[in-house]
């Protein structure tokens, strides 16, 4: 079986019909039906070996976080997800592992009603790029830019557990270890809460490179500075069991790590009650976690009630600059 | 200067305003405002160094390449280009580089007025993926599927250019070279085409993996055989001063060389002169190659007359199987 009948016996079944998909997989182009009066959301992402994942990482979770990340993007953005595509770049034909990247992908697919549209199949270096499109009614996005001095900032879920996973620190039980794990494997995309917030976030992005980067990208698009305090950042029980946060160190994954795959957007206080009434009907937690300022610039306030800058770079960088703990 | 910086610096200038792109560059995802009525199409292809180009390759030629195989897959379905989204995988961000990446890929983004509305960077070996999406009236899209027993089998422009310039052959000029070596850097998207056989082809698909296995394509898609003339197919004057074509073996690379981004279309035989009015105003000669057949297979006439099968594979392939001049 060569890698075209492969590809065709494992992902046939992930272009099942929905009624906007007028044509899959299989001619020059794919053609969608877009409902009427409704915005398209694209977005692309790619994921590289020893890059975004080390060599010989479990097929299934490449597969799972190629789309969960793309579908993250899409969520942020307050969009339904409808569409995807796919470009594998594969050394080789390896059955096993199309078998599990199948298998991971698919059923975050299925899950989500997101149909494969196209893409292509190459020979070269694994990579693999996936681009959505989502739907959404016109003026409801949620962007980046609409963040007002006195908002809150909240986020969803919790912070840092991938980073941790990533950096494995010494003295971590082995249930955090894996419950960490999966946190970075599987990042759950937060699409419901996404197009929950339509029109009660000010503003929205989903946190892939740390909190203090994301965060940034959020406040420099509204042209505002924020301030966080740590005792409010959310923190999974496995983050406090395998991180010590009776230092300000111990604050660095959930700050600055990256691949959370949460939302960090920002609200009128008086919305609070309503955004915790939709962040509990989409299933996940929502964290106010500081506040929007007129003055530029992102701070931090420690559990000693200090203020600090929060460079957008990260917290290794700003700790290299000296302004660290 | 940092390689986000240099993109920014380089890619600013293709995110130029169409009023269809709601938000482009920037946020999370890229937001566009579909015509009312009509269905997108999508389509995404991946080049990878020294598997689509050579390692150092030019790079204003990988960008306009790049952005011209996904244009035609477009051009294929008859639809009408509008924003792309550019995934750049880099080893290193080199400055040189992604300036002469940026002039290709921009100059003929700007021909076609196509807004460069997302996608990322990532560090690792060299990719370009390219994901775009079209529009066009519903029920006119150009398909595969389309053709009938008794059609005309047409296409653009000339067969084998690509090839000819990849396999470099001896004891061509240098001006033949040099024209056929531009076929095979530059290959031209028939968008105008594409668009303007909306109603009048049965069938249609591009020209990228040669013209056996994409005119099979087609055939297989319509449930139809074809029988194509040797002596029908349009070589340029450079294809017959590089390759001997009183030879079978000098229509190889016409027949299955690949790489060509012409289009390959089926229509009946009494709408000839109109698509040969429409070739004309779309600025491309169109040359019937032969007819559609109702009995499966692919089958070519050679210039001594005689019908051999044709397979999908390729003439290397057939060749290998005995069934050769």
């Amino acid at each position: 079986m060569n890698e075209f009948d492969l590809i065709r016996r494992y992902f046939s079944r992930l272009t099942a019909g929905r009624p906007d998909v007028v044509l899959g997989v299989g001619d020059d182009a794919a053609l969608l039906a877009p409902p009427p009066g409704e915005l398209l959301a694209v977005a692309a992402d790619t994921l590289v070996e020893r890059v975004h994942f080390p060599a010989g990482a479990d097929a299934a979770a490449v597969g799972h976080k190629a789309l969960a990340v793309n579908l993250s993007d899409l969520a942020a953005m307050g969009a339904r997800p409808a569409a995807v595509l796919l470009c594998l770049t594969l050394p080789r034909a390896d059955e096993d592992w199309l078998a599990g990247f199948a298998r991971g992908f698919g059923a975050l697919a299925a899950r989500f009603g997101v149909a494969l549209v196209g893409g292509d199949t190459t020979r070269g270096p694994l990579a693999v790029g996936v681009q959505v499109i989502g739907y959404l009614p016109a003026g409801m996005a949620l962007q980046r830019s609409g963040a007002q001095p006195g908002d809150l900032v909240c986020v969803s879920g919790t912070l840092g557990d991938a980073a941790l996973a990533l950096a494995g620190p010494p003295g971590c039980d082995a249930a955090s270890a894996d419950w960490l794990r999966a946190r970075l494997d599987r990042p759950e995309p937060r699409v419901a809460l996404g197009m929950a917030l339509r029109g009660l976030a000010t503003a929205c992005i989903d946190v892939s490179d740390g909190l203090a980067a994301d965060l940034g990208h959020l406040l420099e698009a509204s042209g505002c500075g924020a301030l966080v305090r740590a005792r409010d950042l959310p923190l999974s029980p496995a983050y406090r069991a395998c991180a010590s946060v009776a230092s300000l160190d111990g604050y660095r994954w959930a700050l600055s790590g990256g691949d959370d795959y949460e939302l960090c957007f920002t609200l009128p206080e008086r919305r609070l009650a309503e955004v915790q009434a939709v962040c509990d009907r989409a299933g996940c937690a929502c964290s106010p976690i500081g506040r929007v300022l007129a003055r530029p610039g992102l701070y931090w306030e420690g559990p000693d009630g200090r203020e600090r800058p929060l460079p957008a770079a990260g917290y290794d960088h700003f700790a290299a600059g000296g302004e660290g703990p």
